[in-house]
């Protein structure tokens, strides 16, 4: 009922956009595709914006006591130790695809480590994934007030969750596991040390999905390594190993998968140990003169956006990765 | 009798400036070097700004097809194919020295580029070099109203040219073939993606002839690599390798000479297939918001120069160089 | 006398501060630690704050012929040859360490450079050290007026100092002979060229005093090496090897300490006979349109430095330093 609504409403007649695609090509599109089963293409999909199809259940998962992991978060793992606050992604077998929910989880998880009496605060991902990026399920929900409201909201949504990075007031730390896709790489510019296991990669197929640049990257990554270096990536989505992201200053470390977590978490712990207010401070003289700056790239980057998921391009990029990984 | 107008009209009397001297030298003062003649003591000269002695005559000249070469170009190539807009610049026994002429036409070119249905614009050289930089028989062509106004015009067009860069709306690529001198590599800064040969060089010899940044270089070199490194080639002439300049974000890619041009059109043509307004918004999210401030640096740097060619310093330093170069 | 004035008098009551520690811990603490002598104690701090233990008493002192040493100075040792100015910080045995004194005889040493008819300006050390940093005994001199007038004091000394580095006019280059501490490091982002030792060390161990960043370097820091390497450095106090240092674009090149001084001094000897107004035109290009933006940094990292050195954390954390060292 509501994807009738979606299609036949008078708001999207003449642009369907990608929204409105994502739910056409599950009911119809894919379809045609004959025997595929829907699920395989989309996962398909998911792979091929990830840039990886081996599965992601792994051996690596993490299993957190318990006894010190916080209540209330479904798609997150969040504990405080050592004055760490350990905010986790939890959805290894979806590669830690970021739901709407884990968007809002995300943000409240941010919002409560920036009032917790922890020094630093770190992201990671639990599994073989950092994050594959946006959950293309977060298109097929759509309102009855159709897709252009659907547009607005997840622009809204995308523009609040990159704002709590821009503002959060004690160090950031990345902690990538492995593979980092879209929003997850994006928002590294914002973050204040990231450390990479050899095994990650950064990757933002912006143009191959018809998209732009979210996350402050359009301002952040010119910046951290260059405009050539930046505008392959952002541009034509070259893809970076963890060596490549650290040589151009997006990655502060490379450590061998191995010895990552035990080598990181050490240093992780030494460092809490020092004087958190000092650590504050810092963190504040180096990043407050330009939050004003960062909110308005953020909210002008999430209006481009915004126009861009209802593009025609847009909806026949995605259409056109569909039909061509559903080919093979 | 332009010459004679420019030297003993009023307005050159106190500081004739190396407009002048270019032309004192070809009359004058060069005719007391003896026997040498103008024509080689001009090449010395050209070489010396150049950085280099050899030969500019080259096996590796690209002969274009006439069917797909764009007519109305006497210095440029450009041609269409592949959603590419190629323009290259085609005065390979001159070393791509840049005329007046060729100021105007990759600016036509450019113009035409912004418009047509490419979805990516690449600017390269034909034969050894990627450009030699400002040609110096640019400063002996002084009209009758004299060198100040030559100076003024002089520094209109370097103006009108960079602006060009700055207001490019699509993708465009440097496909560096051989060394870069002057304003050939200033311009990089401006440009989205940086392709070099391991074959090219990147020189800025201002100080060397008196002279100062131009093509936003202040500004965007002192970003992309910091001002430790940026001052040493700005300020001090350090000329970089295709390597230096990659370890410090000048260049996107380094490639082997022997498979340069097939590996960057290789991967050019990939891209060129991506979505073509996705990639023409990318590139104004990451761009426009520099532009206004990018416009003021060109003019500031613009009007500087004007000041330097007039200046004593400049005059002397280009005699300095052509005496040396004279006496070897 | 001065001392009781310090920590009796009404405005030190609430917040003794760093300074009052440093006396208290010298007349007090240091004496509950037994038999090590408070020199030693003294010595044991300094040495932590440098990051480095060895004696610094050193062969490769520099002995300047006193025929060129300019008269008046007592902790540099200023000369001027080949149009370049050299400030030597001359307190070898104390690893250059800067003395409220050293401070003021430096911004005299720019200040005459300014003026004086050389190319270039160089600031390097004697001995084994390039400099240690802030010497704590500026701490100790506690005035009439109480603690909390010597942080005012200290904050316009600080600020005072780093202004000198914004407003030079000519081309300025560190020639960084050993390690470097704290406001020696901070600095080098406001020099054009900064040639480093393989021996040379760039440590900034803010957060381990309670402190937070200077010279310019919250700013100067993050837009060098990006976020990411600058805040490890700045926030977490992460020590560079020079290597490091220069491949993040603090330092534009690296030579063995052996032929350091050689390969360095022929390269700026060579660099001063270019054009002089031309490089200090370049150098204006590059840096004036960013110098009211850095006195406005300047003003803000000196004011948040004035708050820290008074408050609790900042006193805990030399005491802590202090007691933790005192017990080795």
């Amino acid at each position: 009922a509501l994807f009738s609504h979606a299609t036949e409403g008078p708001c999207n007649t003449p642009k369907p956009g990608v929204f409105d695609l994502i739910n056409k090509a599950k009911w119809d599109a894919w379809n045609a595709l004959g025997s595929l089963p829907k699920e395989t293409a989309r996962q398909n999909y998911v792979d091929l914006v990830s840039g990886l199809s081996s599965s992601s259940d792994s051996s690596s998962q993490v299993k957190p006591e318990a006894d010190r992991k916080q209540p209330g978060y479904e798609t997150l793992v969040v504990t405080s130790e050592d004055s760490i606050t350990k905010i986790m992604m939890n959805r290894p077998a979806k590669k830690n695809a970021m739901t709407t929910q884990m968007y809002n989880e995300i943000m409240l998880a941010l919002k409560a480590a920036s009032k917790d009496d922890s020094a630093i605060t770190v992201l990671t991902g639990n599994g073989d994934y950092y994050s594959s990026g946006n959950d293309l399920s977060n298109f097929t929900d759509i309102p009855p007030e159709g897709i252009e409201e659907k547009a607005k909201s997840s622009a809204i949504l995308l523009r609040d969750f990159v704002d709590c990075f821009i503002d959060f007031p004690k160090p950031l730390i990345a902690v990538v596991n492995g593979p980092a896709v879209g929003i997850s790489v994006t928002i590294l510019g914002l973050f204040d040390t990231v450390y990479a296991s050899n095994r990650a990669t950064f990757h933002t197929p912006f143009s191959h999905l018809g998209q732009s640049p979210e996350g402050c990257s359009s301002y952040t990554f010119p910046k951290i390594m260059g405009p050539a270096k930046a505008a392959e990536m952002l541009i034509f989505g070259k893809k970076l190993t963890a060596a490549e992201a650290c040589a151009q200053g997006l990655v502060t470390e490379v450590f061998p998968d191995s010895t990552f977590q035990k080598e990181v978490w050490t240093r992780l712990k030494a460092y809490s140990k020092l004087p958190p207010n000092a650590m504050r401070i810092s963190k504040q003289v180096i990043r407050n003169r330009e939050k004003e700056k960062l909110h308005a790239i953020n909210a002008e980057e999430s209006r481009v956006l915004q126009e861009r998921w209802l593009s025609d391009e847009c909806t026949n990029a995605v259409m056109n990765f569909l039909t061509r990984k559903a080919k093979l």
